[in-house]
C-alpha cells in the first residue's frame, strides 16, 4: 500500500458514448467530459491512472441496434476498452502505487477498480503495452483462432485478410512459424510492402488496387494457387473474391467483417452466394470470438512471450497521442490508417 | 455361372446427355438411343438387366460449365447414375444369373460390367430399391452428414430444408431419433402434412406459403425459438431466412444448394451477406458429400438396416414408370414433385 498522502480527488477526463452511428462512427457519436473522481476506497479498490488506451474494431460490434454478440453497448456511458495504465492509489494488499495494470475501465483517464478486476503487468518480462496486443486480446485471437480453428499445416497455402492489422499481422506470423506459404490482403502499396519486407510474408495483395472483384481474385489466384486456411478480418467484396479459390478440405475462420461495421450489419449488403464451394471442396466455416479464448490466455502466453522477449515476432503500434484523439482514433481503424496495435497514449 | 444359353445381344435403350443445360435440366438435353448390346464376356464380366434407374439432384451439378466437385459430365455420353438390377448372363463365379446387383452403370437398359463393378444386394434383408436410397448414397449422406457434420444433441432443435426429399426425409428421421426437436421446411401443404403426420417432425413451415423471406424467417422463429443444427439441401432464399436465427455454437451442414442449380452455380445469384451471424455464434458451417462416406458404408448399413427390417423408420419411393420417363424425372427433382426417393421404374 502506497504510504503517500493520496489526494481527495482526481480531475478525470471521459469519454461518453452518447449516439448511435448509423454509418462510420467518428467523434460525432461522443461526448467529452471533465469531470471529478472521489478518492475514498473500499477495501480491496484502487485507482488506476490509464497510460493506453486501446481502439478496437469490435467497438463498432457493439455500438449496432441490435444485438451481435452482446447486446449494444449501451448509450450515455463512458466507452468500454482495455487500457495499460498504473495504480495511484491503493487499498488493496495486491496492488502498490505504480503496480502496471491491464484493466477494462474504457475510455478515461482514471478509474476506481476493485483489484480482482486488475491484472498485474510486469515491464521486465515484455512492454506492458503487449497486454493489449500481441499477449492480449488481439494476439489470444489471432494464435487460437487460427491454430484451433484454422488448423494450418505445413505446406498449406494461408491467405490473411486485414493482415496489415493487429490480429492479421499475428496471424500471418503464426502462419509463418506453422510452416504455411502466407499471402496477404491489405489496403495499399505501403501495407502491402510492409507484408513483404516487415513480416516477411511470401505474397501480399493489395486489394485496392483491384476495384474489379474478378480481377482482385484473379491477383490472389496467381499469388497463391488456391487457398487451404483463409483467415478473414473484413469480409465483403475481399472475402467474395477468396472463396472460389478454396481447395478441398479448406478452413475458413471468420474473425472479423470490418467490411459490414459501417452499417451493414444493421441492414446487410448482398453479396455473390458461395455455399456451394463449401460442398464441392468440403470445406469449413467458423465463426472464432476472443472471449471464448479467455481462460486458456495462459497457455498462449507460455508459448508467445518467448518470441516477444527474443523479438523473433513482429508487433508492431500505431501510437495515437492525447486523449481527446479516441473517437477520431477508432474511426482510424475504420479507415485503415493503422498499421499492426493501434493505441492511443493518454 | 449360367447354365442357360444366353442370346448372341441385347436389344438395349440408352439415354445419352447431349446438350448442356443452362437453366432447368430436361428432355431437351437428352437423346434417346437404340442399341444393340453385343453379348460376349470376358472373364469377369456380367450383363446387368436395369430394373430401377436413380435420378438425383447432383447430376445436376455435374452439368455445369465449370469444375464443382468434379470435372463436368461428358457430352455424348449415357447419363451415369446409380441403378438396381440384376444379372441376365454371368461370366464370373461371384453372380449367377437373377441375382439382384446395386451398378452404377447409367440410364441404359442393359451393361456389361466387371463383377468388381457391382455389389450384391440380398432381398430377404431389405427391399433391393433401398440400395438406392436409406441404405444408398441418400441414406449414407444423410447420416454421416447429419451425425459427423452436424453433431446433434439430445434438446437441441434441428431444421432440415428439403425436408420430404430423400436426404431431407432420412435427416430428419435421424435426428427425432437422436434426441432433437426436428423441424422440416419443404414446398406446399401437402409435403408439410407428410413432415407431421407421416415422419411426426415437431414442426413443418411450407417456404411456398411466405413469399417474403421476412415473414419466412418469422414463421421458421416461431416454430423453433432458434436454431442448433441447420441440415441445408436448398440454399438460396430459405437458408437466408434461416441463418440469422441460428444460436450459439450452431452447427450448419451444406448437403445440397438445389436452389441454384438451375444455372446458378454458373452465375452466382446475389444474397445477403451473413459471415457476422457466424462470428456472432461462433457458429460454424461444413459442406459435405456423399462420396466421403463410401469407405463407411458397412457402418452406417449395421445401423440403419436393423430399422429398415424393423419398418421404424419410413424411406418413401416416388416411382416414375418407364425408362422413356428418365429426364422427364430428373426434371421433376427441381420442380420439388418428388416425396422422398425419386427412382424409375424401367
Amino acid at each position: 500500500m502506497s504510504t503517500t498522502p493520496s489526494p481527495a480527488t482526481y480531475a478525470n477526463r471521459q469519454w461518453f458514448y452518447t449516439q448511435r452511428p448509423t454509418g462510420r462512427v467518428g467523434p460525432e457519436h461522443y461526448t467529452l467530459v471533465d469531470s471529478t473522481l472521489d478518492a475514498t476506497l473500499s477495501t480491496n479498490e484502487v485507482i488506476v491512472r490509464a497510460r493506453t488506451i486501446s481502439v478496437d474494431p469490435y467497438m463498432r460490434i457493439q455500438q449496432h441496434a441490435r444485438n451481435t454478440y452482446d447486446v449494444p453497448h449501451p448509450l450515455g456511458i463512458v466507452q468500454r476498452a482495455g487500457i495499460v495504465g498504473q495504480v495511484v492509489t491503493s487499498n488493496s494488499s495486491q496492488f502498490a502505487e505504480g503496480d502496471w495494470v491491464l484493466g477494462y475501465t474504457g475510455w478515461q483517464l482514471f478509474a476506481k477498480c476493485h483489484a480482482n478486476d486488475l491484472q498485474k503487468l510486469d515491464p521486465a518480462r515484455a512492454p506492458v503495452n503487449t497486454a493489449l496486443g500481441v499477449l492480449g486480446m488481439p494476439g489470444r485471437t489471432a494464435w487460437f483462432g487460427l491454430m484451433e480453428a484454422g488448423r494450418p499445416k505445413p505446406g498449406e497455402t494461408l491467405v490473411v485478410s486485414g493482415a496489415a492489422g493487429a490480429v492479421g499481422s499475428l496471424v500471418a506470423q503464426f502462419g509463418k512459424r506453422a510452416g504455411c506459404k502466407v499471402v496477404g490482403i491489405a489496403g495499399g502499396p505501403d501495407k502491402c510492402r510492409y507484408l513483404l519486407e516487415t513480416l516477411g510474408l511470401d505474397g501480399a495483395v493489395d486489394y485496392r488496387a483491384h476495384t474489379d472483384t474478378a480481377a482482385l481474385q484473379a491477383e490472389i489466384q496467381r499469388q497463391t494457387g488456391g487457398v487451404d486456411v483463409y483467415f478473414d478480418n473484413v469480409g465483403g467484396r475481399v472475402t467474395d473474391a477468396v472463396i472460389p479459390l478454396i481447395k478441398r478440405r479448406a478452413r475458413i475462420v471468420i474473425c472479423g467483417t470490418i467490411a459490414q461495421y459501417d452499417g451493414g450489419l444493421d441492414k446487410p449488403d448482398m453479396g455473390p452466394r458461395f455455399l456451394q464451394h463449401m460442398l464441392y471442396e468440403r470445406a469449413t466455416i467458423q465463426g472464432i470470438l476472443a472471449r471464448d479464448y479467455v481462460h486458456r490466455m495462459d497457455e498462449m502466453r507460455t508459448i508467445i512471450e518467448p518470441w516477444v522477449q527474443s523479438h523473433s515476432i513482429v508487433f508492431d503500434e500505431t501510437i495515437v497521442d492525447g486523449f481527446e484523439q479516441l473517437p477520431h482514433a477508432l474511426n482510424m481503424l475504420f479507415e485503415g490508417r493503422n498499421t499492426g496495435k493501434l493505441l492511443v497514449a493518454v
